[in-house]
């Protein structure tokens, strides 16, 4: 059987590993492209693939994902098997569309956005994605949603719990902590648009059954983790809390995100001041300007902070259960280090983290593993060949339960 | 002997102070007038004085006061004898050079600034008012330079304690308290392009004969102050240190402003994230923008906060000399409430300090007083006249001394 061409859409700093380590696992895939509104983006990171010495096949595409069309048109010219959204949050239905049209496999690793919305509610995946699932069912293609690493990596751990440790699960926190020094004042490790989006509205957790609302940085936790230590980190709302909840609907699902003290005072003085508002202001001079485009302007670009990023991520499931009976608990994680994810993809490690699991995705879509022929979120899948995997393309899982800390 | 007329050239909420007290003091002087780049602005204030019930003549006008011949023609056209200039710190020599054309009397409250420096570095007189004293003298006008509160006030109070405590000056600590409250997140007092301008370069101080430079921020103490107790205030860059430092060259001139701990927190977050930079930046859509002008468009118009503005300022001079070979210290200093500015002239306390004393000197220099026909800072003029006008004016002075605290 022949290779399946992958369509990697998008070229900031997660296509970027996207790209990357797809060239390193080569022999799994057909020809790379690579495409981007701005195609010179798209050129950008075929040149460092060049400069790694990669030698696959690659080609860089222009392309308006908001727009089906051009979608299906530049599926069906490249030939591509496997698509790989890491584009805006904007353009899921519209790529997804042309995936279904064109019959090729779509992965992504975030729920569709309105851009006119500041921030979506729950259900999350019920807005958009879920309600093309008979449509993606009817093409007989595989749509696998949220495989980054949070939502993504941290799915499968749910699963893998559900799998291999209880009959009964009652709670699933996931703890995401980057305990990495950039060296800057301040700094977003994602574009600053879509990183403050996350936090500027609702908190949305699932307990007790039902959607429990609150205020960012309202409830916060310390967390003692494996390598990064003592740790604070505060409820957020995040896709994956929709997905679980509906699987595990009568566990607790909660999100909790780390903070530094120095970032939620950046933050707040920010938020306050109307700093990080999308609606225009007016200057004294007349001029009409965004302030959270200013703040991202004047802020690092994300993508600069790599060659000096030191330091690890931690990021986890804390699954709480039962098996016949008898309650128990096991934590279910990945430490990440910047320099190395610097030294093997020339990104930090943020990205890393959500660059390397739609890659181990497309693998198991390649060999057929997860070609499942319909729309999956990550949990509906087998979690120990996408871990296992993972832990072969430089993300191994670890397990801390009754028998100490080891590798699954 | 005719009334002099009085021309204001501004129209911020100092001017604004400055037509409510001249309005108020109208028996001294002849018409009133105000010139401002936007007409509209001098209109405003025109009508905030019929609000009020003051019958006075006022006429508006448009003057672009960085061109000496509009000033100078403005000035015969009205026929004023005097002319207060509280605009911004770019029209300063413009404006005096039309008043020696014109033969009017000249007063205004703070230095001249270069609008392409960011801060004016010592000796701020001498970078531009005292090279024009000779012709100043010449003219026979009487121009007097920094007759605001600080610098200003405070300059009389050091020229009171050389007058009646000490024959030798050795320190002139000057402290400017703001312990009022205007209710909001975060507000500056003053349009904020001026006021970040102020903290955002180099500190100097007048000590041991000598410039000394500091950062903002670098040296804090707390003093113990009536009325509002406990500050901490630090170390600052002010006008009046220089002027002072020539006269009393031997003294240590320091100034200290007060900040909270909270105003700290916001500036060192929008100075070290590069939002008070008035370099502009190009957002990532290509708009060209100055950080600064975006931050003073959220942050709320310093006019908007009288209404709600509540508690007091301190602000006063501890002077360190000997009379007789014994030494001893005074603290001269006034109180003044944001309410009651509020009702006297429907402004906030910080503006209301800073445009009564220039309508002082101006009707002591309409009574002859303080008509010395030369170039003069306040130090320069007797001291116990002023501050005694000041007092009937709304702005009592208070001595601590050997004999405890009381009026002067």
């Amino acid at each position: 059987m022949p290779k399946k061409n992958v369509l990697i859409i998008g070229a900031g700093g997660v296509a970027h590993v996207v790209a990357h380590k797809a060239a390193q696992w080569a022999a799994e895939f057909g020809d790379l492209h690579i495409a981007n509104r701005t195609r010179s983006k798209a050129d950008a990171i075929v040149q460092t693939l060049r400069d790694k010495g990669h030698d696959m096949p690659f080609a860089s595409h222009a392309l308006d994902a908001m727009n089906p069309d051009e979608v299906e048109a530049l599926i069906r010219k490249v030939d591509a098997g496997i698509v790989i959204n890491v584009g805006t949050a904007f353009i899921n239905m519209t790529v997804l569309e042309g995936c279904i049209r064109a019959g090729a496999a779509y992965i992504d690793t975030a729920i569709h956005e309105d851009p006119a919305k500041i921030c979506e509610t729950p259900p999350w995946y019920g807005n958009y994605e879920w309600k093309r699932r008979e449509d993606v069912e009817r093409a007989g293609i595989t749509a696998i949603l949220g495989a980054g690493f949070d939502p993504g990596v941290v799915n499968a751990y749910a699963r893998l719990a559900e799998d291999e440790y209880f009959d009964r699960i009652d709670g699933i926190d996931i703890v995401d902590i980057n305990a990495g020094s950039h060296g800057r004042y301040f700094a977003t490790n994602f574009d600053p648009e879509i990183n403050f989006r996350e936090f500027t509205g609702t908190v949305y957790s699932w307990q007790g059954g039902e959607w429990r609302e609150n205020r960012m940085f309202e409830v916060g936790r310390e967390w003692d983790l494996p390598v990064v230590g003592k740790q604070k980190a505060y409820l957020s709302g995040h896709d994956e809390v929709h997905s679980l909840s509906v699987r595990y609907k009568d566990a607790d699902v909660r999100f909790w995100m780390g903070f530094g003290d120095h970032y939620i005072n950046v933050f707040t003085v920010l938020q306050n001041l109307g700093l990080l508002s999308e609606q225009p202001v007016r200057t004294a001079e007349g001029q009409e300007v965004v302030p959270l485009k200013v703040v991202k302007a004047v802020l690092p670009d994300p993508a600069s902070l790599a060659p000096d990023y030191t330091g690890k991520t931690c990021i986890g499931d804390l699954v709480k259960g039962s098996l016949d009976g008898k309650a128990g608990e096991v934590f279910l994680y990945n430490v990440a280090d910047h320099r190395e994810a610097f030294e093997d993809v020339g990104s930090q490690g943020i990205s890393y983290t959500a660059g390397v699991p739609p890659v181990a995705a497309a693998i198991l879509v390649a060999r057929g593993t997860w070609d499942v022929r319909k729309m999956a979120n990550v949990e509906d899948l087998p979690a120990r060949p996408f871990l296992e995997l993972l832990g072969d393309m430089g993300l191994p899982t670890r397990a801390i339960d009754a028998d100490g800390d080891h590798p699954i």
